[in-house]
Order: C-alpha cells, then structure tokens, then sequence
C-alpha cells in the first residue's frame, strides 16, 4: 500500500525537487530555440499543425503510455486519446478515495506555466539543437507534473485523514474558499521556497562554468512559488471536491 | 563546426560525469527488479522474446531515430533497423573524418557492462517499479554511451592533429598497441577517476537520506576506470582505424 505517512509525503516531495531542478538545469545547456515552441513549425513528417515539442511530447507519452506509466495516479498524461499499456502493472495498491484520477489533471496549466519559464530559464537564440531541446522539455514537464500531481493526490488525502469532520463540511458545501484555508501551510511553503533556492545554488556548485551554463536560483524559486506550488494546492481542491466518499473512509 | 580545442572537450566530457552520475543515481531509487533483463519475461504483448529492457530500448530509439538523433556522431544507436529521421536536422558541421560512424559503435559492449553494474548499484529485491526502472535504464545507458562515443571520436580526432605523423605511421602499420601507447594520459585518467568520486559524493551530500538510497561513490569510480575509460580508448582506437584519410587533413 502506498503510504499516507505525512512526513514520507513530504520527504517524497522534497526529493522531487532535485529532479526538477536537474531537468530544468539539463534544459538550460540548449539556446532558448524558439521555433521549437511555435504550432505548424514542427518540420516533422504528418505532423503540419503542432510545434515540434507538442510532436515530442504526443511521441514520448503515446510510448509511454504502452508501458503502463498512466496507471500510477500522480503519471497524468498530457495527451489525449492515448493507446491502452501493451504490459499489466502490477503496483502497490493506493489508499486515495477517487473515481477518476484524471478529474486531478493539471496538465495543460503546466504546459502553461513551462512555455512561460523556458524563456527565463534559457539563453536566447538558437543552437540548432532543437531535438535535444524538446527531449529535456518533455523529462523537464513530467518532473513538474509528477510532483505536482503527487502533492494534490497524497497531501490531500492524508490531510483530510488527520481532519476529516472540517474537509467534510467544506466538501459538502463545495466551498472552495474553505478548503483553501485548511490545506494552506504558509510555514512549510517558505521551507519549500529556501530550500529550492539552496539546491539549486548546491547543485552548480562544483560545475565548470566555461562549460555549463548556469540558471538562477531567483526563477526556479519564483516558479516553485508562483506555480508549482499554488497547482498542487489547486489540484488538492480538485481530489477533495471529486473524492469519492467523504463519510465512509 | 563542433570544436576540436582539447579544453573544451575536455570540458564537455567533465559535463558528461554529471549527466551519467544524476542518472545512476535515479535508477538507484528502485530496486534491481531482475526480470526486468531476462529475456523472454517482458509481459509486453507483441514482445515475447525480449526482455522489458530490451522492448523499453527499442521503442525509445525508435522514437529517437524519428527526431534525429542518430545524426549526431557521439549518439550511436543500441538498436538495429531503426527508421529514417521524419525531420530535416540542422547541426553545426563536424570536424571528424570518418566514413561510416557506426565503425565506432561500442554499444554492445556498453549493454554488457551496464548489466554488470545495475546488481552492485540498486537494491536487491522487487519493488514492481518495473516500468520506472527500464526508463532510467534507457536515460542511463544513453548517457554513458553519450560520453564513451563523444570521447571516441572528438579526443582521437583532436589527439590526432596535435601529433599526425605518428598516428599515421602507427594506423598504416594497424599497431593497435602503439596506438594505445599514443592515445593514453594516465594522469588525466587519474584525475578523471578522483573527481567521479567527489561529484557523486557532492551530488548525494544535501539529500534526505531517509528517502532517497544512496549509492557508493566506489561503484561508479570502477565503473568509469574499468569501462567508461577502456571502451572510449577502444573508440578512439576504431575511429583512427577508420580514419578516412591518413594524409590530407
């Protein structure tokens, strides 16, 4: 069984954010690439009407998605319309209480907030390496989408375990506002913001500058605060509003 | 035109240390899953005789042959019969002169010592992740590849210019030994080896140790003595063999 332990939660959240960081320091070693980010630009055979990332991004979970990943609840896929797994998934069994995990989809917000961190994150101009580029956006965006997701599925859950009479009054009253309130830890996000900011400092320490480039630590933190963190506590909104008893468990 | 000047490369392949230890260490999260290798046990339908990492291998490269890849030299394919690019790729011209740049395809031999390492790198055990575990073994052994073939063929193109009237006599006699003799810097390897040591302590220093399993900074230092540095000597010797001309460059 998947734990609802909260510290293992957050211990689980907290090692996520290395591999965000690592995908969007990955990332930033190619040019900004515009084109690579512009519908009808693809270059790529059959595909005259998305960008070349949205190509990558439709390829690599349509791949995927033959292996099982969309089976696990914090996975959410991007794309729609995508083939069934060709293997059987034998996971740990999950406590959370949802019918349909994908009523937790914030996929197309983080697409959202990712086109609009990529122009911060890397130098402008072009390299010509735009396959390299949509390769490490795609690793990049399920990094965030998994701890997203994560975050809204399990924090969720395990919060309304330790309160469940105030989540249910909230929930039944689909008051929203509410639910904010009680999910809503100002003291662990601040922890979350320093502790992004330090990693990121950590993770660059000891790399040859002449070689790599360097991302400041001011806009993965800013995209933590701005973004990843306010997703996770709407995503957290969505499983409690879509939970599926809120007497019986 | 890519760079020949030997700082830059050496640079390069110092980035490269980073890439494969961040991957190690993700694919050290799960446990070794061994039927993950064995042949004939995927559970993958339509795929009965590969193993899962075999099958997850070749839909990944095929994808990759899609978008281009295996149009960069140091990206030399694990797989066979892959399709035709379905987009033009554009990169800065290469200095190399070589023919066929599958000639110095050491991806056999970097499967056999990838096996090798996984059981001294994860966890014993099962942990049902398969579907985790062959994707970062994908991620993995496509980074070692990355640096072994990059070093192949930048190193013993730029080692070459330095010291041409050498190399040519030891290439028209094929003097494999004298070749090696030529090529080897026992004190860069050295110092190479050492560094390994510290980034992968470095790179586990801030983590949460209750969360995250932690591999031993002396598995991936003999894993770059023992191979990652003999099979990109071995590639510097096939490009040199294979060198196109001998004369006019």
């Amino acid at each position: 069984m998947v734990t609802l332990d909260v510290n293992i939660i957050a211990a689980h959240l907290e090692a996520l954010e290395e591999t965000i960081i690592s995908k969007l320091i990955e990332r930033a070693q190619f040019r900004l690439n515009a084109p690579i980010y512009e519908s009808g630009k693809s270059g790529f055979i059959g595909e005259e009407k998305r960008s070349l990332f949205q190509v990558r991004l439709w390829y690599h979970e349509r791949m995927d998605a033959q292996f099982g990943r969309f089976c696990v609840p914090e996975e959410r896929p991007f794309s729609q319309r995508l083939p069934s797994p060709n293997r059987t998934v034998n996971l740990p069994e999950t406590p959370l209480c949802i019918e349909d995990v994908n009523a937790v989809n914030l996929t197309k917000q983080i697409i959202t907030s990712y086109l609009d961190l990529v122009p911060r994150l890397c130098q402008e101009g072009d390299d010509g390496q735009y396959g390299s580029s949509v390769e490490h956006d795609v690793y990049a965006v399920q990094a965030i989408s998994r701890r997203i997701h994560y975050g809204a599925f399990y924090v969720a859950e395990s919060k309304y375990r330790k309160n469940p009479s105030d989540y249910q009054s909230a929930i039944l009253a689909r008051d929203t506002p509410a639910l904010m309130s009680l999910l809503t830890r100002p003291e662990v996000e601040e922890k979350i913001i320093a502790r992004v900011r330090e990693k990121v400092r950590h993770a660059q320490a000891t790399v040859n500058k002449e070689i790599r480039c360097i991302i400041d630590p001011e806009i993965v933190l800013q995209y933590y605060r701005d973004h990843i963190i306010p997703l996770t506590k709407e995503g957290e909104i969505r499983y409690l509003l879509n939970r599926s008893s809120v007497v019986d468990k």
